[in-house]
């Protein structure tokens, strides 16, 4: 029996031991996707407590406080950190098989050197302890401690991006942070608020917004001016993959209408979202840039909830309706006007891992621009990683993976690059010892390092 | 090489022997959800031959029958019960890796201590074999065999529970068995005799029902019926789970048509039916019950064998339009009428599961009433099982699962409960043994203990 | 650790090895479907180099070598064979865990005796020794090579099959090559040059075709033609599985559109389609032929190269809207109709294996007709082929399966019987292994035989 997550955590064969510990243990990370706010990295933000920066924020937790029973005071209610962090701290036998059982583990061993099982009988005593070593993991201490080397955050064109200006004046901050374009609110025609946003980009633009084509034209100021701020990349997050053969009147119409704060038919709207996002994969595109698309997923579903608490406190769900079949149209339109920009692709929902890698492949004429994204939010388990490393392996090139990225709003979450690699080790190993790749190291080192670092650095230009 | 289902089958670690063996195999059962008639319990039930227990109501086997070429006359026809017994086990050999292989060998293990693989050769010395034995074997002394504390069966809402009440009455009766609250009938509008149905539920009533409120009041005293005689939960069969905004006028419209012998509109018989659901809904939770929901099956597809031999026999699929988009509609409708009943949920549909488990973390505010059922029906394999257990693990909480059912209309089936546990075992066993989850058996015996059977006895309050 | 594709790649216990070597391996080989020209069988054609036998008409490898980011002067364009090799023998290693890197190696052993791993380094010289190699090694020496006993080439209605009449003539060959009825041309009416198509057909009818019965009636006379130059089986190819009521006016008004050049209201075209369907799979019943259905392919979807290269160039992917919730009631139409015909079920879209396992099971009565098909294309891969057979094994009977096919352009394809085949091994030989299935050598003989060879040349009459 392997002892509990130990230093050879999830490596069961020597290749596997091998890679991970000589290869890919000994690379720093690239987390060039999170949801940090710069505004901590720049004021180099401290935590009075763990249960601030493990569950002050942390939407996987909190679901699974409340599927284990808590009552709400001791997830996002006014009970005292202690008491929230025993209260988690007691569920945690149950949620055996969990990432966050994983998850949870890593980071006390790795950012505060505990490794016992966590549970309600040690809780106050973890709690203690973690609490007294926080005194001295301030933002950048636990990146640095982590070795985080390029980080890009998610930032919305109306942001002037101070918090970013501040961080790249600061000659103490050792890793580079970048902004990522995220339009998503320009984009979303039938979310509530859309006529107010369009309001603050006309603003922000210096004139009115008119038209759908006005819309794009501000967005892509807005890229030119994200840019000019150093960023390298931007994020589309779709509920669903939309796709309308391009018709200005009706994306227009769809604007009119949402603009009176009515709500345009789907059909209009989808020519209003399509409409813009193919002009702003046409700059992107220009600039070299990488564009994300996330899409699938179904937000806000518990209405009483979202009355009490608002959006991203974990009543968001797989969308069985995620629009998958309007991929291809989408990126032959990207294709047709004037060149795909490099892109990366998820879905939330599992069932389309091979129909977008498949789809991928469609498009790879012109340089291979297109990499299909790690396993994304309800996917990020060790079972949904291994899946999309082996449908990624079967369909494209893992060999081309840009690899993992957090996704998180939390300073501790860099243990899931390890996660990541430590699976992808367990499973290269796999394929070696059973004779299925040969175990040739110039071809191991390079393949672990490409996919632990060297392709995210050369794919987004990072240059660390 | 392990011994063929020997006491070891499924378990290949020490951590799996020692769950199955000290834990799992120690613990009575609960099978939660069967379709046994109440009237064969109350009678006690006996059987003349093998074939009547096995293959009598049995369509998971007629169905293997006819996918090896086996004539109708061999399955359901006028063959002896010896040509049958022997037609079915002339194809075992074939059906390796099917559940059907291990369920027939763990039934003649358990049941009658034949230990040899079943095949053409040995077909009729186990027939006679197994006859002999079943001279003592009548139903209640195989629900005792099997160590069965408490049973729910499957009831229509006009049924006056007689069969139950003289269970209840016996007080030779060792098991609790109780009805369950089937309300398919009046909720399925579209289907061939509804409109006779509601005319024997307004008989029941005692008034004329004239609208869908009417139907809902209706049904909302027959749950307090089934309350009154021990009932404690409730199962919806849906062919796809659907949702309409709540629309009294158009569920009413829906309603006339139907009684008029006419099929309404998709729009409208959705509107019905989710009426009906959610006034259900509201009386389970005041009621303290479990609401199950089976959906996405796809019922009697070959017509022609239909007009034959009637439904249930073997003819049903799943259902790729599950409808599984609409659950999350549903639950919030469920949410904002007045709270959530403790709720079951089951797709037919495998790829449905990661967003039903996603879909239920956004409700489990409240106490976590939602649990995701056990791999239903097509997906009731060694590999869904572990799928399911894996995904729910992922996604959810295992050690909230509440566990097997055998959905069975026959009383060998209860060895299913048994493949269920070595599976749990094996899956646990290797997480243990590899270092994902500690070797603690304060953990692990609580664990396996709770989601063998603790966990179903708390959630329905059956109190064995 | 075991060696690289040695003599027991793929086969990790001494059950996998036992039955591989002693069982599979001795065995010929059927391939009942491929895209084999039957000009270069008759012909027997030679090749210059291993490029244009193994990247000549390669899809599948020219998706890989775009995603690895070569430029298409070295895929399709007019670089030398050498050149092209190389680019494509330089990115082998990036592969890892795709088939194709599995494929290539098993070509390289058993056409040429090649056992190291290809890569940049040694490009150049497996080049020039397989190419010298190929001076013996004719299309025909290489189906003997292959001990290939039959072989299904696939055919339009509209040909004479005057190569085929050319090659059962010729004493000197060994294999029996047969064609097989692919009616997509006349079916698919919503294609660019369908009426064009149809104009052709009415031609070799010797009559005007102006309805949907005419071309149905046209069809199965091409049918008896086919049958009466030794075929036994036809393929449907359809993008999604269609279904509509039999309604003989909607497909007329369908086929007037279309023969006007007009596209057809898809209501209606799905009504031809139907139509024809329905008559061809009455016929194929009466002849007692094998109708494949493979369903779910979304091609062409590329425009840009699509206008420059053409259609099966790598464009094409899987189709998320399969249809697949129409395969029931078609199969109903067909039973209804006059009966099933023999029939084997493909959809590409990996999503459907369990919807189609469970449909294929309510349509057995009458001989156990149907059969899935082996895991195509896209999911033709080692977890696609477990996952396809375990499914199968899951849901319907594993012994009955017709087992593997190339699908392929390439006589060097045959090797992917080989692949199947120590996947099959392999997975048999874990369930035995495990105690899951009797360590019987009469049961395992069988059922390794009958899907390796007997189940095809017994379902398809083939009689080799």
């Amino acid at each position: 029996m392997q002892a509990f997550m130990d230093q050879d955590f999830l490596l069961s064969t020597p290749t596997a031991k091998t890679l991970y510990h000589e290869v890919a243990e000994q690379l720093p990370i690239i987390d060039y996707h999170c949801h940090i706010p710069p505004q901590e990295i720049a004021e180099d933000r401290t935590f009075d407590s763990i249960t601030q920066v493990w569950l002050g924020g942390d939407h996987y937790k909190w679901r699974q406080m409340r599927s284990a029973g808590i009552p709400e005071e001791k997830i996002t209610g006014n009970a005292s950190d202690r008491e929230k962090f025993r209260a988690f701290a007691e569920i945690m036998p149950q949620i055996i098989g969990n990432p966050i059982y994983h998850w949870s583990h890593l980071e006390l061993q790795r950012a505060f050197g505990i490794t016992e099982p966590l549970d309600g009988g040690n809780a106050d005593k973890i709690f203690d302890c973690c609490n007294e070593q926080l005194k001295d993991l301030s933002a950048r201490a636990l990146m640095e401690k982590f070795q985080v080397r390029a980080v890009c955050t998610t930032d919305d064109p109306c942001d002037d991006l101070h918090w970013h200006d501040q961080i790249a004046a600061d000659s103490a901050m050792q890793s580079k942070v970048l902004p990522a374009f995220r339009p998503d609110k320009a984009v979303n025609i039938e979310k509530t608020g859309f006529n107010a946003y369009i309001e603050k980009l006309a603003g922000i633009a210096g004139r009115k917004l008119t038209s759908a084509e006005n819309v794009a034209a501000a967005l892509v100021e807005r890229i030119d001016y994200f840019a000019a701020h150093g960023c390298l990349c931007a994020d589309h997050g779709l509920d669903y993959c939309m796709f309308a053969q391009p018709d200005t009147k009706e994306a227009n119409a769809a604007f009119t209408q949402a603009m009176e704060g009515k709500a345009p038919a789907k059909a209009q709207a989808d020519a209003y979202k399509t409409l813009i996002t193919i002009a702003c994969a046409k700059k992107y595109a220009e600039l070299n840039w990488v564009m994300q698309i996330h899409f699938g997923c179904l937000r806000d579903n518990n209405k009483p909830l979202f009355a009490a608490l608002g959006p991203d406190i974990g009543c968001d769900a797989i969308n069985s309706r995620s629009g998958v079949e309007n991929l291809a149209p989408l990126l032959n339109a990207f294709a047709e006007n004037g060149g795909l920009p490099k892109m990366i692709l998820y879905s939330l929902n599992p069932n389309d891992n091979a129909a977008v890698a498949s789809i991928m492949g469609c498009f790879q004429n012109g340089g291979g621009k297109l990499r299909q994204g790690s396993a994304w939010w309800f996917n990020d388990t060790y079972t949904g990683m291994r899946t999309q490393l082996t449908e990624l392996a079967n369909l494209g090139i893992l060999g081309r993976f840009v690899g993992m990225l957090t996704d998180s709003r939390s300073f501790l979450s860099y243990t899931r690059h390890e996660y990541f690699r430590r699976i992808l080790c367990q499973l290269v190993g796999e394929w070696v010892e059973s004779g299925q790749y040969p175990c040739n190291r110039a071809y191991l080192d390079k393949l672990i390092g490409d996919l632990c670092y060297h392709n995210t650095n050369e794919f987004f230009r990072f240059g660390v």
